[in-house]
Parts: structure tokens; C-alpha cells; sequence
């Protein structure tokens, strides 16, 4: 899922986005909550509407955001109390409020309001935190009404695997819509988010989504498919564009790089995104240089078609059953270029 | 003419730029010749083949923006010699040197080195001038082959009438492909602007365009259609569109303002721009409060859009010998508008 943040797919148009082959993005609720605020949005006739996007849209609780707050939020059992970072004004983000906001939005898919501590904690206080958002997540299961959609559950208790498997079996007792593993690539190394990501869906049914929240690079991405995981979010393709990086079979390149000067092939030869149909990295660069946006854009086209496109050959592979072929050769043709000069 | 001042009409994808009916667009030759360089164009295959642009692009001669350096720059009657704002390096600008630059870029139609003094200047400072740029074309006449394209002469002159007149007649024993009007809109009062591109359009043949430079509004496009004029150029649709400003047939609109946070209706409702038919005002203006690129594409598409279409609109009222009443209806709908609170 591209990272629609705000009611926007950074400098992409829903049509461009459509184009690249995104069947669902992720939009904010914390940042909706703060801009242009729930009600605006309600009015123009929902998020669909208000951004002219007619495929589903999955939004966070608003949960995430307001921890990374630090200093300027308190959570008591009722949820959290927190202070815009935009006007300074108190907000209060609670289960309920959560469920109404995303509800108000239109949402296809909604997330239950979790927790997320940071890494590392003690087993303790993740054992604490996780209680509480089970709570949490029974008080959103019970507002939500089946009728209107997917509501996925979150998974929490941090690195301890007991901890996400006791997370995991009160999740199935209310049978959610979907599952999503959050709480993983906050800081833990990758090795370990990869286990506690495989034995986390080994845990959850096969028969619903398995959402990893907030990962990762095209090789996490592989790597967590062969363990279980259906779906992601990232900003990675396109936080990485607007910062002259483009993702290649061939490992990451920086366009800005005085290397592209007269380099007259597209990105990625065997590529078929509009950027990589019309335009060389010599242009791209050029581009850069003179800071113009139609350069965020060209590298937003390409590293989001390269994601996406990625993703429909993980589900090719695993149906033609070859995905560790497919995993084998990935994985060395990527990283066998980012680790040469 | 949209302005493509550095391989790029700003914001803008080459097949955006053909949905809003761009036919022709403006490339910089100075803002090239410092980044990325003529030879990087000119390896690249041209600028038709680095923008992805296939049809026809008028490049300017450099002349101009090297004027406006001021203080970095001198004049001699070889050409100009001048320090690049880049990085400071001493670069020379002669009729040859221009002409040979914008046939490397391998624009369809270029035009001749002159020189633009300031408003206001004494007529003897003029004349001097004006006399050197006609030496000047002249050699950029001398230089390019007639095969290799249309080649523009421009009139110069100030407010002089009677230096108008000469330059006229002096471009016209040349036989150019074109006219360019230049020295206009450079500080003037709109009424003397207008006054003097009426009285130059008249000397030159109506059989070959007439393009006066660097304008303007909406009103001046159809004063100066209304006065002969068959071709612009302006960085007003573009450079607007970026500051969060939309020109409708009601007159401009700032879309910042808090009075559209809950206007869900699009820019202009009787437009058929990709903008309009998508999205609204309170979302552009969120899109603008959250600093997201996707606004300024947005109000670029609808500007050009409607530049373009003012232009079409134009045409077809002369065509149907209904330009006065067509003029009248525009301007009266137009400034009625922006005089209203």
C-alpha cells in the first residue's frame, strides 16, 4: 500500500496512481484528525470523494502517530490525550474516537487503536501495554458494525514471543476482518523482525490478511512474503524518491549521482513505468539539479511501479510455486549490485 | 507558448502538457546553457528526445535573462560576456554562439540575439541598442540555414514609435519566418504596452506569426489578440499556479483563502480540465496547507488549461468574426470579479 498520509499519495495523482498498479493505499488518521480535520472530509462526502480515489483505502488508528509524540501526549485506559504539533490545541484519541473518525472517513479497511512501545522495552511493561490494548481492541471490535467493512486487529507484544501469542489468541477470539503485525521495525534489527514476523503469521489464520505494518525495503519485502506476510505499508518508495533515490533490480541508485550526467538509458532498462519509458537519468538528474518536481514525480512513478510490481511477481511466484527460485535470484541480483562500488 | 525554461514546464509531465492542448512550447536558452549544458542536450539527441517532447519547442536567444544579470555582465558589439549565477564561471554570448546553441538544442523555431534596455531609457540609449541588435540579427541571419528551421527576428525599440518602425523595416528586408515583439511588458504602464504592440503588429506582414514575449494576463492576451498579436509566451499560468493562485473566468482566485476550507466545488465549474473534473477547492487548499506537491500540479493543469483554451477560444472568435463581442463578454465577466469584494 502506498503511503497516502495526508488525502495524497505524495506528487502522484490518483490516476498515476491507479497506472502504477496500486490497488489500495493507506491514509492517516492522525494526520486527517490535525488536516484538514475529520469533519471537512465527512462533508466533501468522505476520503473517496475528497481525494477522487474510487479503490479501497485502509487507514491507521492514529495510534502510531500520537506515541511518536513523546513529550506531548498521556495515555490513561480511556486512550490518549495529546497536543496538535500544528496548532498546539489538546486532542483526545480513545478507542471510540478512533473507530468514528475512521468510520467518518469511509474507510474500506480500519485498524483497531494499539499501543506501540518502543524498542527495546522491558518484558514487563510490554506485557502492561499489551493488556491494555486488547482492551482497546475489544472496545473498537465492539463499536465496529460488521456491516460496514474490514476491521483488522493489530498485533503487539513487542520481541517476546509468547507475548505475540497471547496477543494473537485473544485477537481470534473476536475473528477480526484481517491481522496486522505492528509493533516490528521500530528499531529491532532486521534479523529479529523477520522472526518475530514469521512466527506471528504462523500463529494467524491463512485464510485472512496478514498485514505487516510499516515495512520495508524491496528485500524485507521478499523476505517477509516467504514467511507469511500478504500486505505492507511503507513510505520507503516514496520518501526515498523525493530524496533522488531510485529502487532497481539491480540495488538502489542515486540519481543525483555525478555518474548520470550523460547516462542516456532509462532507470531501469527492463522496466515499463512511464518514467522509464520516456526519460533517461541524465534528464532525471538534470532535473534534480535544478530542484524541479517533475523529478519527485518520475521517481515516484518508477519506485512505486517497481514495489507493486514486485509484490504481483511474489504472488506469481508462490502460485506457480517458485517463490524460492524467485527469492534466490532477487535477492543476489540486488544485493550482489549494492554491495559492488 | 507555456514556458519550459529549463527542459521542463514546471510541474508538468509532457503528456499533461499535451491534455491541456499545449501545441508549442518556450525552452530557455540561457537557463540550458548553465544547466545542464548544451552538450549533455545535444548527446542526448536534442531537447525534443531529453524532455520527451515531441512537438514543436521556440527557444528564446539568451539574450534577455543575460541582460538581467546586471552587474555580471558586458556588452560589446561581439556579443556578451557574462558570469554564470551557477557557479560563477565567465561564459561569452554572441549572435553566433546563440544561434549554434539553439540549433544543437534542435528547437523548430529560434530566434535572434538582441538586446532588451530598460524601461525607462532615453530614446538616443535605445537607438544605440537598437542599431547593434540589428547588426546582431543580422549575423544570426547570416548563420542559419534556411533549411533547418523557422528563424524569428525580434523587433525592438522601446516606446518609441518611430524606432519601432525602423527595426521593423530593417527585420522585414531579411524575410524572417516570424516576429518576435520583444521590450514589452518590461515595466510600462499595460496602456503603452498594448498601444506599442498594436502599432508594431501593424507594420509586420499578417501572413507570418506575431509574437509578442513575455506576456501576460488573460485581459492582455485578448487586448493584444485584439491588436494582432498571434503568439505569446508567459510564465504567469505556471508561476501562479505554484503561489496557490487559479485563474478562472471569473477572475483569479487564491486558493489558500480559509473561505474555500468547506467549497466543494472545483476551481471553475464549467471547466473540463483534469483538476476540475476531479477534485475541488477545499481539497487543492488542503493539498496547499500540508505543503503537498499535488496542489501545485493540480492549479498548473488548470491554469494552463485555461491559458490555452482562452487562446482556442480566441482563434475561433475570429474566425466567426465575433472577436469584439467575445472581448467585451470575457473582460466584462473577467474584471467584474476581481473588482467585486
Amino acid at each position: 500500500m502506498p503511503a497516502g498520509t495526508a488525502a495524497a499519495v505524495k506528487t502522484m495523482s490518483p490516476r498515476e496512481l491507479k497506472e502504477v498498479g496500486a490497488e489500495i493505499i493507506l491514509a492517516n488518521t492522525y494526520h486527517l484528525i490535525l488536516r484538514p480535520g475529520i469533519k471537512v472530509v465527512e462533508k466533501a462526502g468522505g476520503l473517496h470523494r475528497f481525494m477522487s480515489w474510487d479503490k479501497p483505502i485502509l487507514t491507521d488508528s492514529g495510534g502510531y502517530q500520537v506515541f511518536s509524540l513523546a513529550q506531548r501526549r498521556k495515555v490513561t485506559e480511556a486512550g490518549i490525550r495529546f497536543q496538535s504539533h500544528i496548532d498546539g490545541s489538546m486532542c483526545f484519541l480513545g478507542p471510540e474516537e478512533s473507530i468514528r473518525a475512521q468510520q467518518a472517513l469511509g474507510a474500506d479497511i480500519i485498524t483497531t487503536l494499539d499501543e506501540c512501545p518502543p524498542f527495546p522495552s522491558p518484558y514487563e511493561k510490554v506485557l502492561e501495554s499489551l493488556e491494555m490494548t486488547l482492551r482497546w481492541e475489544r472496545r473498537c471490535k465492539e463499536l465496529r458494525r460488521e456491516s460496514e467493512g474490514g476491521l483488522f486487529g493489530i498485533v503487539q507484544g513487542g520481541v517476546y514471543q509468547d507475548l505475540r501469542r497471547r496477543s494473537v489468541e485473544a485477537l481470534l477470539e473476536d475473528d477480526f476482518d484481517g491481522y496486522a503485525i505492528g509493533g516490528l521495525s521500530v528499531g529491532e534489527p532486521t534479523s529479529q523482525m523477520c522472526e518475530i514476523a514469521e512466527f506471528t503469521a504462523s500463529l494467524l489464520p491463512k485464510h485472512k490478511p496478514r498485514y505487516l505494518m510499516g515495512v520495508g525495503t524491496p528485500v524485507d519485502l521478499v523476505e517477509c512474503v516467504a514467511r507469511g506476510i500478504d500486505m505492507f505499508d511503507c513510505v520507503l518508495p516514496t520518501r526515498n524518491a523525493r530524496n533522488g533515490k531510485a529502487f532497481t533490480s539491480d540495488g538502489p541508485i542515486n540519481v543525483r549521482s555525478a555518474k548520470f550526467k550523460e547516462d542516456f538509458l532509462p532507470i531501469q532498462s527492463d522496466c515499463d513505468c512511464y518514467t522509464c519509458s520516456n526519460f533517461t537519468r541524465a534528464y532525471i538528474r538534470h532535473l534534480l539539479n535544478i530542484d524541479e518536481i517533475l523529478a519527485l514525480r518520475l521517481l515516484t512513478t518508477h519506485n512505486l511501479h517497481f514495489y507493486l510490481r514486485l509484490m504481483t511477481r511474489l504472488g506469481e511466484a508462490i502460485e506457480e510455486g517458485k517463490l524460492s527460485a524467485f527469492r534466490a535470484a532477487f535477492k543476489e541480483r540486488y544485493l550482489l549490485a549494492e554491495s559492488s562500488p
